[in-house]
């Protein structure tokens, strides 16, 4: 499909989610050090793109999108690199992939940034920092067609540090990102935020400010976020509109040959485990 | 010179300051666009290596530092990054090369970033946002022979947006970063902060906070900063301790084959100008 001819992502995003029955975003973040271990001699492109192609074949009827982590694509170096502008064409079309790049970079840099992300990655969607300022954010909000996720109350213990320190308003600043995140999703439906599942009672107060927008919710698994919690006071109105990240705990279910089998049951039991939250079951 | 041998960054970068006698940082951005036009003919990696190479050569006796955006490599797919990866080994090895890259991403992802900054691009500096806070950036603070700076006031007009918002307790968030960056940088001399030439009187109370910490100062040129005022409110009490960066003006000073003396003419240009500064003269 062209980006000429590409339905606006949120009408994309719906329909993975409708056509899956699923809130569980997969986050593709391969380690070297944890693949199974028959992969663990191949050379590194290899390695990865067995790996990926592996996970992503065993999970595709059971998500709602992907999210590479470019991180984890860059420390391997050209290879890393190469895999990386190949995994759109490996996911099925109708699901979304979400670049985790946090990106945040002023002026032309930003416009460059948009363009690597959406044209050259050939992402749907990706996710950005709010320091520099709406000016800098607007190349990622330019598209219908994609989407960008603003990081609002991120997952990690240090979070406070400046997201939660109060404005002379009375606010605190990941709740006046949240209102700028709403401003800027006004127009075209295509911006969201990032709230981590680690801070339920902050999800209620976004999500009050963000009636509407999609929120991507890391930190289930490894790092202790609350899954329930974090659904019941992050879906929206419609029961849908977040996309629960799993990461480590999908992809390192199994370290054997049936990796993707562990995979696709982990995958499965987190679905149905957010389903049941929906519901208030 | 391995990692296990190198001087901390601060006596590397106060080395080069030395023996250059300049505080001029050249921006490494590449633009396929912009290229000399005896260039843009030629394959991306051909092109780009040829360019870099020119500049390099003809300005590496005149700066304190190059910095590559990682944008403007990533945006040229497998070839960009490739030119990248071997940017270091080209540079005088007593010149210090700044990773662009904005960084901010949580735990186990921010070690990954760390890492692909120092180990992968070998950069012996790079920059990282503020926003996810302190867990998440102690890993670039973690070696002493290598640097970040922290964005704290950057150079856009939007930059107000989050960083000038005033707090409950009076001071703006930019000055707030500020004093994190001084408690960052305390034990090891090697946190540094952003901030943009297009905000001289920030820039003033901002190194009032961090008598220490050094400076990285874009905005000069192209998105019309101050450089005099600039220099005289971010220069440390040695006359010293400011990168001042200039990217467009310098590379492309000439889009003829004299391009690289055409560079070189501009650093000096703007060597002699700072120099000219930091004597108030």
């Amino acid at each position: 499909m062209s980006t000429d001819t590409m339905p606006p992502f949120r009408e994309r995003f719906n329909g993975a989610v409708a056509a899956n029955g699923s809130l569980v975003c997969v986050g593709l973040d391969p380690d070297l050090t944890m693949l199974p271990v028959a992969l663990r001699s191949l050379p590194t492109e290899e390695a990865l793109t067995t790996f990926l192609h592996g996970i992503i074949a065993a999970t595709a009827d059971l998500v709602c999108c992907y999210k590479p982590n470019l991180a984890f694509y860059l420390a391997h170096g050209a290879a890393g690199w190469k895999v990386l502008l190949g995994l759109r064409a490996v996911i099925p079309q109708h699901i979304p992939m979400l670049l985790d790049a946090k990106f945040g970079d002023v002026g032309s840099t930003a416009a460059l940034y948009a363009r690597t992300a959406f044209d050259v990655v050939r992402a749907d969607a990706v996710t950005v920092s709010p320091y520099v300022g709406s000016d800098a954010l607007s190349p990622f909000f330019a598209r219908d067609d994609r989407a960008a996720f603003v990081l609002c109350k991120t997952s990690n213990p240090g979070s406070g540090d400046l997201q939660d320190l109060p404005l002379a308003s009375g606010e605190a600043v990941s709740l006046r990102v949240a209102a700028r995140i709403h401003e800027w999703g006004v127009a075209r439906g295509n911006v969201g935020a990032v709230v981590g599942a680690t801070y339920p009672a902050e999800m209620a107060a976004i999500r009050a400010v963000i009636p509407d927008a999609p929120i991507l919710v890391p930190g289930i698994g490894a790092q202790g976020g609350d899954l329930e919690g974090s659904v019941r006071a992050g879906m929206d109105r419609d029961g849908a509109g977040i996309l629960i990240s799993a990461s480590r705990s999908v992809l390192y279910a199994s370290s054997g040959s049936d990796f993707a089998d562990a995979a696709r049951a982990e995958v499965t039991r987190l679905r149905d485990a957010i389903n049941a939250a929906r519901r208030g079951s």
